[in-house]
């Protein structure tokens, strides 16, 4: 019977120098001699990334896909290399990869290739040499031959496809935060780190603005059931676990809280309430790339017209409110309004599905703070409400009491001030 | 009929900065203009190997050479795709290929890989499809699909593999210098560019210690019969043609002349003169790797002993004198001396096969700067003697004169003063 097979990703701040390096290569030197066979995915150092887009764009303005691949795939290269050699200085036999070399096939979609198959081969006789294997992150090979590059912080697919091929028995995405948080703790301070949270929830708080895993790794994960410990590079904390929906996780019926401050409300005025309108409004802004979330129409009133108000990112807002120009200027609508002082403040947990009542608990708890809310979303999972921007920390407060979230972290230490995860 | 094909060859200096790259990637569009179709081969952009050097000795003193060499292959990788973008934002179709892409195959001696076979498949199939080709230099893949490097300064190996592989009409190589010169031109203003030279001259001299071409790479170039033209990378000189023997080429006695001030002289004294003596000192000194130049065994004397001199790089002299006081200890001489401040000069020249007369030539200008000669050494092609360091200057100007070599530069211009060439 092998040994029990675990996948570390380190993230770029992690392996930013050399010194961090060594540290990381300390803590899987550990898992090694704790009887562990081991496979590390590494990003970037640091900047690495950003610093040779910007060497590309001084050659030229609008660089080629194809050799931007080549150019930033080194970035993971240098640190694979690195960080191999850090191990081997610590008496651990290791082998350093790249995509290549592992078999990480991809389609040929340069700077966002989705990986076709993994081969593992080689990075399965290294480990059945004893050798603990480094592999670049964040790139594939394309059926050309030519190197592919995964998307930004796709390091974590990497990660992910490799432990589901080789059949890990975790896949630990090691990074500056000590784990998921029931709120970000840098606005409440009583957040506690969960202990296990399901891959579904995971997905649910990521796409309702929270800094946590890229929903495409989650789903990647929950897909293979793959289990991610997310932990701190540095310390020993016990992280969080995400995994399929276990007995006993029902009972939460709120797992996380998101806060939202990123987003804007546009209301488009006196929409004709003609059958049509809405997919007017929508199409137009889907032709612009512009992603829309909660919708709302009013109910016609006696004119024969509606208003429609949506919510976007702040960085699309110009865009979105240039579009529904058009619709007035067209004689569609009479006007639009925009509205920046908005929060999207969304509670996200399974227990939903079964407990009754969770819509009512949160409006009460709001409704006790005095705090309106101006738009409502639902999902099996969520409940998402817009209030007014300058209410979403105490708003968001008063729902960590109200939903019993509040209390000493689960497990060892004070939650971290330098927490990113849930961030509003 | 296909264009006529050049491989040019752009050394770190000449891509150390986008801008420089930009400036080669113009040379190379222009060349493309011009009618012909290029591959181009690149080195790492300035100090960056250096620079992943003194990273992986921060995480590992000896850093393993496997891993060494992917980490430094990451260079030419980078600066292979930032010249491909630089290309394509030329307007010039350009692709940029690895080592591995190439099919640049090689042993799998890491550190100093020696190419084993080239395919160039797929940069005749771009090439055919009208594409500028830009290849990674300084690396190989092994049979294991590992990253090799071929030694420093090694990427004017892959350009005269590739141009031997494709057939070229010439492989250039641009760098930091215009050319070749008679002498360098830092010492001896009068120094001519030489307008061609054959590749066993460049040889004679590159093993005197002049700062050209290294060895190994006129070595490939003289097997596969490729020229070499070595050129300024930002300029537009003639540079120095490397070729085969011509017509007219012997009727240049000497070609050139080095100084070389890097070595020193020891002096073996009193070694008993019986059998085995000599090969006792020299299995010494190449049991610890110190390569020996110039040899002297003075006659024996009625003491029925004998002094042996010999001349190592200065960098190996208290290496040399400590084998030599081994010796000593054993009772098999009776002391050594050491002494740095000689200079050796050197004189290479096709033209000393058909030629008599010339070692008395040399010695006859020496004696009439009363410069007195230590030791000699020839070869079919070459003469060199061992003089005071102190004299080296103005010896090396007295026989440029009297080998006469003054005079204009052959072609446009005068000698640059920054050239390296020839270097004393």
């Amino acid at each position: 019977m092998p040994k029990p097979l675990v996948v570390q990703k380190f993230g770029g701040t992690s392996v930013g120098t050399a010194e961090r390096i060594l540290r990381c290569a300390r803590r899987t030197a550990d898992l090694v001699s704790a009887g562990h066979r081991v496979v590390v995915v590494v990003s970037a150092m640091g900047q690495a990334t950003d610093e040779l887009i910007a060497l590309a764009k001084q050659v030229n303005a609008r660089p080629p896909e194809r050799e931007l691949d080549m150019l930033l795939a080194t970035g993971e290269q240098v640190s694979t290399a690195l960080f191999t050699m850090a191990l081997e200085g610590m008496g651990v036999p290791a082998a350093g990869f790249t995509a290549h070399q592992v078999g990480i096939r991809t389609d040929g979609v340069f700077t966002k290739a989705r990986i076709t198959g993994v081969d593992a081969a080689r990075v399965e006789k290294a480990l059945a040499e004893g050798k603990a294997c480094v592999v670049a992150g964040f790139q594939g090979v394309s059926e050309d031959q030519d190197v592919t590059t995964l998307g930004r912080g796709a390091s974590n697919i990497t990660a992910v496809a490799l432990a589901a091929v080789l059949g890990a028995e975790r896949c630990e995405i090691l990074t500056d935060v000590d784990g998921i948080y029931t709120a970000d703790p840098r606005v409440v301070p009583t957040a506690r780190r969960l202990e296990k949270i399901s891959h579904e929830e995971i997905m649910e708080l990521a796409s309702m603005g929270a800094q946590v895993m890229q929903t495409r790794t989650v789903e990647l994960a929950k897909k293979h059931n793959v289990r991610l410990l997310v932990a701190a590079s540095f310390g020993s904390g016990p992280g969080t676990l995400i995994c399929q929906k276990e007995p006993g996780m029902e009972e939460v019926v709120v797992s996380g809280l998101v806060l939202n401050t990123d987003e804007a409300k546009v209301t488009v005025q006196a929409v004709k309430d003609e059958p049509g309108m809405a997919s007017a409004i929508f199409e137009e802004l889907a032709l612009r790339h512009i992603n829309v979330d909660i919708i709302v129409q009013n109910v016609s009133g006696a004119t024969g017209c509606t208003d429609v108000t949506f919510i976007v990112a702040k960085t699309d807002l110009s865009k979105a409110v240039d579009c529904v120009k058009g619709l007035v200027a067209r004689g569609l609508a009479r006007g639009v309004a925009a509205d920046e002082g908005i929060a999207k403040l969304s509670a996200v947990g399974l227990g939903m599905r079964t407990h009754a009542g969770v819509a009512a608990r949160m409006f009460k708890a709001l409704a006790q703070e005095q705090i309106n809310i101006q738009m409502i979303s639902t999902s099996e999972i969520k409940i998402s409400v817009i209030i007014p921007g300058a209410d979403g920390q105490r708003a968001l407060k008063a729902l960590h009491r109200a939903f019993e979230l509040d209390g000493p972290p689960a497990g060892s230490g004070k939650p971290k001030k330098d927490s990113k995860r849930m961030k509003s």
